[in-house]
């Protein structure tokens, strides 16, 4: 039995790993047997729509397939897929495609074991405490969410206790709450205690009150006992995949959780960490919010997926590949161009080289992964082992923007990251009350809403106001703020697109 | 590999068998090894307040650990307690106590593998495919409610569309809803299908609209997949104890699913069915719903469990448990009373085996089943071997009430089970209306109100309005009726104590 089998049990046809355990056990045995595997990121092209995926975990099965098939001890982290997305026929799953897919992808797709149910039935329950302590006198609003796993638009905005209190409530897709967000970035059950602690339920007279106050934490973290385990599953072609976490990086954070990462690297040489939407999304939540302020590692490579259609024939959004594929070369993150391929779209490599080429970009890889799989990437990647073979991995620490004012911070993601300038970074009207607002909830709550981690919550299919707009014409309009105390983040609504947490039944 | 084996599979500590997959074998190859179990329903005395149990689960499990110690063997079937309770504190867990334990209550009392929270989900996603009916015309009210795990007075009444639509919607908890129901009542998944087809969702001008009419239902089905699964733990002693379905006989149906008794009876010589709250509730709902109407196993003996200071130290409720012992015996079961000693009552047993039999009833069985477990039990049970061993098992068919007018059958259970006459059962203002528009529903999506079976809802403490007053002043007041089309029940709420399927937080 080797030290991991330990910390693992079999679920039906996956099984899971007690990561907050394992990774104790590294941490006090330093002798432990353990590999420090570097952190690759495959992100993406601004998808056209949500429901449009470019490919990524299709790229991220066929790439650990190729790695492995060349002798590197590759593995993947996904997030799960929104069953309740899925069940309302809003997107497929997320699971891959074709010959690149997982073995059992209904059951990534439909619910795993649970975990995401967990977290929904543990952020329900502070909310039933919350209304409790309504009837008690303890607050008199309630500001946590109530979540529910399928979308409905009607949800939004409900008054509970109808015809007598008419409490207002909100209710959010269970992955972009509170709660999922503490345990994507909490490294032991004590940390999401704490933060469960912190998070505030309601106000009274004004005044935030957070959940420490009032409840009993081990109600909360006895709930999550199996959510905050990992699940491992594989690719048909053998690969070892972990999963945990839950999506919608345009919303919430949507990365996977840090210890599926920090498990995986400490059990294989190259760990490919996937991150979406596009690289405005996904990527930006890893690198500014993951590795800047949760000391999670910072990337040896990054694999950006796009499909010849996307980055190419709208010539208005065709500048956005481009801008993602060289600022992520800008942190000095050797970047691969990652073309996916649909049928009848083989002829187009040698132009789409010579377009990439023409862009300074690396040699792309290209391939129809639905089809061909790792196989088709395999004589491709001799470049890309080159960097990760150099990479020093875990060595480099991006500044922390923690004390940096909340406005510089929405500037500085909107230039780096959709490439606006600060002058165009403009406030709606009511942003400045909503900050204000914000600000003055955290510092009653004793906190700097300045070391608050910025999430930009925004549509996953645009970066500015008008993406279609000139580049010197695109802005960035600032809608409202809300904290997250206990998970320690800020959300700052961004440009003029629908975003709602809570989306229609389609 | 034995048979079970292909059908089953671990999920961490405890393992899940495909019960519609083993069953469907057994009906195919009616030459496969199989056992024919007789079933024992372990139920109890009503308890004096709904979290204060007589010690059912407890009973069950000392008594299949003493049948195996007597070489027989015997399994028992729990039904899953409600996590929400549990972390809301309203109620410990159900997994026994003391010795007689299962190996990891904390699993069974936390969410076991997440069956309950699938079946939240995928009600919640009917629920929001109304609302989407609403939205498109299809609907105008929404009658099938939301659900949540954990307890919330607030919930109970809700407006969802806030400030838009402002539509009424209910919200329950899990364990009482109609898809729970379905679970519990199904052989098969195209049988989920086709009730789930048949639920009403709401209506249109008056008219029900089921959900087979708009709705994909694999939408539904594929979330329920594991969910049907029964679960397999064990008790402390090593015998093998089978947990799925809902508690809350007094509100529900509240027993465990019909195949996990079929499963364990295949399985095994005994199985030891809970049946809870008391006999007025759980056993109930088991004889006159699985037996009478669903084709469940009529149980070969029966064990009704008190506390000697439940069933005797008020003396204006002291004749409930005889009343519970007599009417099990006028049903051709023999029936022991089970005495659940607590500290310090070890030397009552002598006057409580006086009292038993100046009763009439057989032997008591007396222990401290929390101390002692199935060894208390074991050199008391040759007059239970001997009962079980002398039973044909499951020849006895009992006639169905399908077609009795409604009425007829709650004075019917009225006068069998809470030993309240015809003329003292009395409709509440608004009652008669309540039994008409359920009755024009029921008619207008195609069934007759008197085929559905009847699921007295009531308080689990209390038989009648006042089960303190003498016997010929006791009374049933009727409240309200209710439909569940899909699960092809008819809810009458009874009595004048609180009963709400969504409890205030404690």
């Amino acid at each position: 039995m080797t030290l991991i089998d330990r910390f693992t049990a079999d679920y039906g046809k996956v099984r899971k790993i007690d990561a907050f355990g394992y990774l104790d056990y590294l941490r006090t045995n330093p002798d432990a047997p353990r590999k420090h595997g570097k952190v690759v990121l495959v992100t993406a092209d601004t998808p056209l729509k949500a429901s449009r995926g470019e490919g990524k975990t299709t790229t991220t099965i066929a790439l650990i397939d190729a790695l492995r098939a060349r002798g590197i001890d590759a593995a993947a982290v996904l997030r799960q897929p929104s069953m309740g997305i899925t069940a309302a026929g809003s997107k497929g799953g997320a699971s891959g495609g074709g010959v690149a897919s997982l073995t059992h992808p209904e059951l990534v797709d439909w619910g795993l074991c649970g975990e995401m149910a967990a977290i929904s039935a543990a952020q329900n329950l502070l909310v039933s405490f919350a209304e409790k302590g309504i009837d008690e006198g303890l607050l008199d609003t309630v500001l946590v969410p109530r979540v529910c796993e399928v979308p409905s638009r009607s949800l939004r905005q409900i008054a509970v206790d109808r015809g007598k209190g008419n409490i207002p409530e909100r209710v959010v897709l269970t992955p972009t709450c509170e709660l999922m967000q503490i345990v994507i970035l909490s490294r032991s059950m004590e940390e999401i205690g704490r933060r469960v602690a912190a998070m505030i339920a309601g106000t009274k007279n004004g005044r935030p009150v957070a959940f420490g106050e009032f409840i009993d934490l081990w109600r909360v973290t006895n709930i999550l006992t199996d959510a905050v385990k990992p699940a491992l599953t594989e690719t048909k072609g053998g690969s070892p995949v972990y999963v945990h976490g839950g999506p919608f990086a345009n919303v919430s954070i949507g990365i996977p959780s840090l210890v599926s990462v920090e498990t995986a690297c400490a059990l294989h040489d190259v760990v490919v960490v996937e991150a979406g939407y596009g690289t405005d999304a996904g990527a930006q939540k890893w690198l500014d919010i993951a590795c800047r302020e949760y000391g999670a590692q910072w990337p040896s490579a990054a694999v950006v997926v796009t499909r010849a259609t996307t980055w190419r024939d709208d010539p208005t959004l065709r500048w956005r590949y481009p801008f993602h594929v060289n600022r992520l070369e800008g942190l000095d993150i050797p970047t691969f161009p990652l073309i996916n391929l649909w049928s009848g779209e083989d002829d187009e490599v040698d132009s789409l080289k010579a377009t990439a080429r023409e862009l300074g970009f690396r040699e792309p890889v290209v391939g129809n992964l639905f089809r061909d799989g790792g196989e088709a990437l395999v004589p491709q990647l001799d470049a890309f082992v080159e960097v990760l073979t150099a990479s020093k991995g875990a060595d480099h620490h991006p500044e922390s923007h923690k004390g940096m004012p909340l406005l510089d911070d929405v500037r500085w993601v909107a230039r780096s990251a959709y490439g606006v300038p600060a002058e165009r970074v403009v406030p709606r009207e009511g942003f400045a009350q909503s900050l204000q607002s914000a600000s003055d909830l955290a510092a009653a709550a004793g906190l700097d809403i300045n070391d608050l981690a910025l999430v930009a919550v925004k549509s996953p299919a645009t970066m500015t106001d008008d993406d279609h707009a000139p580049e010197d014409r695109r802005s960035v309009t600032l809608k409202k703020v809300e904290i997250h105390a206990g998970a320690g983040l800020v959300h700052v609504n961004l440009t003029t697109s629908l975003t709602t947490p809570m989306p229609k039944i389609v």
